[in-house]
């Protein structure tokens, strides 16, 4: 039984990952519907505004969902939005038991959908693959219970961690494989951010190269708005937008250059002469960013890391060393002093691309004192 | 039968590991013996002065080996050594065919054990799982073919590159499982390998702390003799002894008082006043020794590098960062300027250790100019 139940939770989790970075501001869900040790119904949520993935997979399962079992990866909704509640699709369907992979981390939701169901006679079991299905809505729930994205800090480095030579080559690190995943990657976050260091030494296009591919929306963190107006991320076919962010003492002609040229501006609080990340993100989380993927550099890389606003690391390694210490890292600047302050991960995920391999994991967090 | 010779042939090499870093100065080879699609004999080469595989496995088949199969890791010998010659011990047996794994890279042998199968009407078919068993034998390989011992760099890092922080605390980067993975390999090693800067600033012990382990021999790299006689690896109960690499400069009165406390002293020629480290390793590879296990620091680490001299790396990950760039890193000093010129691996293999991930390749070698 448990083995069975934990493969109908691996299958939801696999539909709800086909849409996921493209339900903003829903979380991504995916369920399946189980009647004599068979699936009769599959889901997904694939829009806003679109049905829930429970409602595609009993309509899938019609009436053999009477007395079948539901697996949902996320609690389902007891409460009116754009779509009705599916707490009362599921009871008017007949489902005998629910299988839910992870509560709802809404505040306002916190078990309600749950609790309906469970005053309809309904067995609900909560929990199965509760790490996974967790994962699968990160974004969502960290924008839901903080106001700010979810940060993914991506990098390619070598074994012997170094992200560019000393002289600043750094083309290619990664092989093609991985270059491909980070492009899957833009194609599932709601924005991509650099600083603007990267911006006049690479010159980036920051779009996703994939057939069918979406583009994120892209953000220069440019205090003093030093990005050049013909910089080749303000000139592109792409219907997403390339948002500068900068503080109020950035020149005015600078401004009006980069407006000209279809930047759209940002003006942040400042912190220490520079951009405040903490405002950054917020304003970005009130305009609806869920999440944000962070490529570099070395300097703004650092800000976020000291600032404790990374969420989940994504790093290629690539079996080739530069050697030497004079090469760039991830992060520039001053590390921790200790290594028992080091910055631990969670959750650790391990794929291999060729012979590069990605390692992941979620950032421990530091709690407010 | 191309997945069960494949089958046969895994087996014999996980026979031959058995013994691996124990056969000096022989390499390790397995064999398996495999009538009617069943295993009737299985062997290993335990020690020099001991059968070779290839007897082992034959007498436990017995009679069962007429017009069986034979895998063994490496060509058997022809020549009469310490054993008698296996080809003719195999012809004898009434094998009928006999897989190899791959050739011997000893240029005295070369061939001669399968052309004398071949003639004596066995059919010999070679490079089944070619790439393990020239793993399997890299040590022997490297020495009996230049005459230096085999290199393997070995060094554990954060996920953004570093071995301890600024301040030098490096314990520990890696978790208690990837610790005990390295004392596994200090047991198969003949020698380990560290700069004068590690003892001075560590004290290690370089012992292998594992139930029925054997110590490898551990030598220092140490010009100038600034090991402190009271240096604990001096001063241990082990069987292996503790050799200092030094140069013709270092001063007199500290070889006696190293050599009063145990030490072996080794002189070696200069390269740019210290101690040249490819002479070293010919003085090593004189002694017998086939495998070094380096354990830096990262001043020797990249002087090793410099002179093409690690064939193969061992880097545990482990899935936090330190942050900044003042850290240590496995390597010290001038780095490639291009990443063209980075040194590559190759043959890359993955294992996690809990958390943390070791990554394996082999160096690829530039050819002689």
């Amino acid at each position: 039984m448990e083995a069975t139940a934990d493969r109908y939770m691996r299958r939801a989790l696999e539909l709800g990952a086909q849409a996921e970075g493209r339900t903003r501001p829903n979380p991504a869900v995916g369920a399946v519907v189980v009647a004599d040790n068979q699936i009769v119904g599959e889901g997904f949520h694939p829009a806003a505004g679109q049905p829930h993935a429970e409602v595609f997979a009993l309509q899938a399962a019609a009436e053999r969902a009477v007395n079948a079992d539901l697996y949902v990866t996320l609690e389902p909704c007891s409460h009116q939005g754009r779509t009705g509640p599916c707490t009362e699709v599921i009871i008017a369907a007949g489902i005998r038991r629910v299988f839910v992979g992870t509560q709802d981390p809404n505040p306002q939701v916190a078990g309600s959908g749950i609790r309906r169901l469970q005053q309809a006679g309904i067995q609900v079991a909560v929990g199965l693959r509760d790490k996974e299905c967790r994962r699968l809505i990160a974004p969502f729930a960290k924008h839901v219970t903080t106001g700010l994205p979810f940060v993914i800090l991506k990098s390619a480095v070598t074994l012997d961690g170094q992200t560019a030579t000393s002289t600043g080559d750094s083309q290619w690190i990664s092989n093609s494989r991985s270059r491909e995943e980070v492009h899957r990657l833009r194609d599932r976050v709601d924005a991509i951010m650099v600083g603007v260091g990267t911006v006049l030494h690479d010159d980036p296009k920051l779009t996703t190269r994939l057939p069918g591919g979406r583009d994120p929306l892209r953000i220069v963190v440019d205090s003093q708005l030093r990005t050049p107006p013909q910089a080749t991320l303000l000139h592109l076919d792409s219907s997403a937008e390339t948002l500068i962010a900068h503080i109020s003492t950035a020149s005015v002609e600078r401004r009006d250059r980069l407006l000209e040229n279809r930047a759209t501006l940002l003006k942040t609080a400042e912190s220490d002469g520079r951009v405040d990340l903490h405002d950054l993100l917020a304003q970005l989380g009130r305009r609806g960013v869920q999440s944000v993927l962070l490529e570099g550099g070395a300097q703004l890389n650092a800000a976020f890391l000291k600032a404790d606003l990374i969420d989940r690391m994504m790093i290629f390694v690539a079996p080739k060393v530069i050697g030497g210490n004079g090469g760039f890292g991830i992060f520039a600047g001053e590390g921790f002093a200790r290594l028992a302050d080091a910055k631990q991960l969670q959750d650790i995920r391990f794929r291999q691309f060729g012979d590069d391999i990605l390692i992941e994991g979620e950032v421990i967090r530091c709690l407010p004192a």
